[in-house]
């Protein structure tokens, strides 16, 4: 087949817009498949690719080249360029195992979770063409709920001690205050930001370059693995895709597009730090930047975002939250406390985070019957809970954050 | 007399917009000696006088007080409070003795300037009723013409090693591309900021909020004698009067109104640098700030500059000059050189620059004689020269600006 017809590619998943929660409309799982499968044919943020998968539908796309045909060119995408990539895709894709690829993935303790599913962080639609096809995730925490309330705090690997000092500070603040804080698991800022957030008991989440079976680099093992418990390790790569330049810099508009704002803490002026930057630019998020002593190279990325007007200029936890904090909801009101953003809860709201224990962890389920609602319903309250700071996903399920709620920290 | 009718006060060298250039039209010497006068009578930038100056006119404002009386108040301003510090005006004018003050000045090897005199800084009448009244000016340095080609570079008293360096470097980078350096004789960046214009053999002026004949901070005053001799003391108070809290408070609105920008290097939030930055940003002036570690506390005002984005982020000569260099003259061309700079000259300054030497100096009548020219267009092309890069007035006459010119540096 080509593809030629949409119609003979119904993808009850694909088609729809994402939905802010409830069930999946239909049955997805060749959608999943095939997604999963086109992760190990095109390279990530393909915008070829993209546009097959927005006319036709994973599941038809991956077909056809299984079948060794050309997808019909969607209007609008070069017929040429897409003959000599469908040629490399048609390769790959006569070699892949779809079964032993899925199997892999849950080898690893690791699911895979594509654009429909509840899960699925829609904010990473806003790529277009260039969203990712699937995303393979390792650790417990809902990431399309810790992303909503998180920032991205990213910069040089080669960082300087004052750097590093910045970055960890920042982030155990942003945790707690419980956002989630989301970079790159390399050395140097990242490391730091992924520490000081899981120093906070808030929700780390690292996006990897590579498969999630590999650590890279290497001596992140262990800090990659207490991501994994306590936040979520994210990647677009299938199982066993080894780091490449073109994947860490793909894979920063991922770190951006899943962060109403970045902060870039150290960055020379060739950082890939300054690319995320760009992306969120380009995203229209906050883009923040951390000044430095003039002296130090280290900085000289940060002060030409500032200079040039291209971020906003941060130095410390107050200052990020009120760029990238929903006003009332994070603001520190000036009697403190939470009483007003609580009684500006709908009453759905209200039960559901009633129904949420202070101490303890409840499943979605045990909170949806406690609350007396349907699971989609109560989903969906947590989730805006979860946004606006009132609730949080543990490892073993919903609490609430009391002491480090909106307004306090 | 109560001066309520302006004609009785026919002070020539007052009521003329301030010239290019050029003699006065007249003689304005009651004017200069009742303004030098009145710098003695009146707070310095106090709205009520500049009021009544503009009204009436120096002469009769002195007149007034002199012989008792209240000046009539002008359109606008209030009775009661024009009478109020009448009073006090009063008691203070009959205790001067304009003679001795004008003779004080002389021995002090001081001049006075005030609007009106061709080397008046015509860029602080922006000050409006603010202006200061007169300046007590010590050095051979042109204040207006070194001014137009000038930035402030201010900060913090207890500055740091840091903040130092920085000033300092920064300071003779602009120098080297014979920009004069404004800042207030204080320790810390004040001081690194003026020691590094020397360095560069540039014009370092500094505002003082004391009398000339005082030098405070006591331990500059071989610093002051060094900027007396290469550059110039400028100060608004008359001889003898002591430092005062709001002498340095209003002594910063000239700092700001001098200069194209202003560069806050180091300041904590409630330094009076800030107050500098202030008055640039009320007098749409360029104002720029020089990051810093987030953990220090004597960058925070420089950040929460930026922040707001009350500044822009400037590291170094380059940035500062790109900010309030004019584009063509001070922007380093592909090229490099002034070829197209010199080309773009009108035939009078041309001539002029052809007149004035390379290595010595040339007083402006030997100019003016050299390229054929009336003192007063000498005069005016010298300024505009000047303020382009191409000459500056040394201590003993003018020359060119060979090696430091605009596009090299």
């Amino acid at each position: 087949m080509t593809c030629s017809d949409p119609s003979s590619a119904p993808e009850p998943g694909e088609y729809e817009p994402p939905s802010e929660s409830g069930p999946r409309p239909g049955p997805v799982g060749d959608d999943a498949t095939a997604r999963a499968c086109l992760t190990a044919v095109a390279d990530p943020g393909d915008t070829a690719m993209g546009a097959l998968l927005d006319e036709h539908g994973a599941a038809a796309v991956w077909q056809a080249l299984r079948d060794g045909e050309t997808p019909q060119p969607p209007p609008g995408a070069r017929p040429d360029t897409v003959a000599r990539r469908a040629a490399r895709w048609r390769d790959r894709a006569a070699r892949i195992d779809p079964d032993a690829l899925l199997a892999t993935t849950a080898e690893l303790g690791s699911r895979l979770i594509v654009p429909g599913d509840p899960g699925w962080p829609t904010q990473l639609d806003q790529l277009g063409r260039r969203r990712p096809y699937a995303l393979w995730v390792r650790g417990a925490h809902d990431l399309r709920h810790a992303c909503l309330r998180s920032v991205a705090v990213v910069g040089a690997r080669a960082a300087s001690a004052y750097g590093t000092h910045v970055a960890g500070e920042l982030a155990w603040g942003l945790g707690q205050r419980s956002w989630a804080v989301v970079s790159g698991g390399a050395y140097g800022i990242d490391s730091a930001a992924h520490r000081g957030t899981l120093a906070a008991a808030a929700s780390a989440v690292a996006v990897l370059a590579c498969g999630l079976d590999l650590s890279y680099p290497r001596g992140n093992e262990a800090l990659f693995a207490d991501i994994a418990a306590r936040g979520a390790l994210v990647s677009e790569h299938p199982p066993g895709t080894p780091p490449s330049k073109h994947g860490f810099l793909v894979r920063n508009r991922i770190i951006a597009a899943l962060t109403p704002g970045t902060v870039v803490v150290e960055a020379g002026l060739r950082s890939g730090a300054l690319n995320t930057a760009r992306h969120g630019q380009d995203l229209h998020r906050t883009v923040m930047a951390v000044p430095g002593p003039v002296t130090s190279a280290l900085s000289a990325g940060c002060h030409r975002l500032l200079r040039d007007g291209a971020a906003v200029c941060v130095t410390g936890t107050d200052d990020v939250v009120e760029q990238v904090g929903r006003i009332g909801a994070d603001l520190r009101s000036e009697e403190g406390g939470t009483a007003l953003d609580r009684d500006s809860l709908d009453a759905t709201a209200r039960r559901v985070l009633d129904a949420v224990p202070d101490r303890a962890c409840a499943g979605t389920a045990s909170v949806a019957e406690a609350a007396d609602l349907g699971l989609d319903a109560a989903l969906s309250s947590l989730g805006l809970l979860a946004a606006a700071g009132f609730v949080e996903r543990g490892p073993s399920g919903w609490r609430t954050t009391t002491g480090r709620g909106p307004g306090r920290g």
